[in-house]
């Protein structure tokens, strides 16, 4: 391979996977305030009218990115046992929020960075809360705990002593305390 | 008043408390990895040396402020029930949150900014949360529910999802949610 050897430039779903990878790289290089699509189509090696054409918004090339990272890092477990599939959630949010790519993921798409992210975030969010409620209504099906108004939100509370944990308190978060967090909000749903 | 009238400087109680303020002041403006003890004493029109006689070090007037700021914002309510003084702590911890000097000194202080303040957060943490569990240990006295083995950590855990939605998701705090956030963590304590 010399220096004026062509590259051979990434076409279809190898572009998708490239493009998303490299946001994903330049969010945690530069923050999604300094983020810009030229520095993603270098990374990505591909130009910049291929990303527009995808993604006609760099906040939607963004939320698709995060997206992406944590539907691959944070897949939602399928055990057929409730606290199971709670405490395999816990442990991939704790593992996710304390790599280095996903503490500066959470740090670029936070409120108040001014960037504009606001409903996508929000999307975002719902979107993953409704993902991971699916291991509420599996464990009601089953009989396991009585039918919630609101598995969404048993989900947020569920990780956000986690995130606030890791995040505000630079307290480690073991698989000790995730497993009593885990026991404490389940009996607090199952009937006394 | 002219530009040469001799200014008074404050003393004894009165600076400790002018110092404290500044460095509030400060900190909202610059943000502690930029707060210096020379904008301090400015703002608090004291000599630096008196500053430090007091605090030996930036990082030990920082925490010092910012303990002054919570003790006083979020003071420990005790109206002699459980649940609404916990309803009361939680509104507070909210409001402190959605001001712009409480978020503002949260930005300012958390993990991975590289301030070196890490012992000095966790101490401020430790305080915050042995003084809020107080109302669970008068709970007890009361026989309004069993004691609790850790109620430092039932504080923990029933502020984290307020700091979560309001810090990392973006999404209100209302009242409504503050109750139904307390009944259910009070409910998990409570024998079935």
């Amino acid at each position: 391979v010399t220096a004026t050897a062509k590259r051979v430039r990434p076409r279809g779903a190898t572009v998708e996977r490239a493009v998303l990878a490299a946001t994903i790289e330049a969010m945690v290089a530069a923050g999604s305030a300094r983020v810009s699509v030229e520095d993603i189509a270098d990374r990505a090696d591909v130009n910049k009218t291929t990303i527009y054409r995808r993604w006609p918004t760099l906040d939607g090339l963004i939320m698709a990115a995060v997206t992406a990272h944590a539907d691959t890092s944070i897949p939602i477990s399928d055990t057929g046992q409730l606290t199971s599939d709670l405490n395999a959630l816990c442990r991939l949010v704790r593992d996710n929020l304390t790599s280095p790519t996903g503490r500066a993921l959470l740090v670029a798409t936070r409120p108040g960075d001014n960037r504009g992210l606001d409903e996508m975030r929000e999307r975002f969010w719902t979107a993953r809360f409704t993902a991971a409620a699916k291991i509420i209504e599996r464990a009601v099906e089953r009989g396991e705990c009585p039918p919630m108004t609101a598995p969404e939100l048993f989900i947020e509370q569920l990780v956000a002593p986690i995130h606030f944990r890791l995040v505000e308190l630079g307290r480690p978060v073991d698989n000790g305390y995730i497993t009593s967090l885990v026991e404490q909000l389940v009996r607090a749903v199952l009937p006394g």
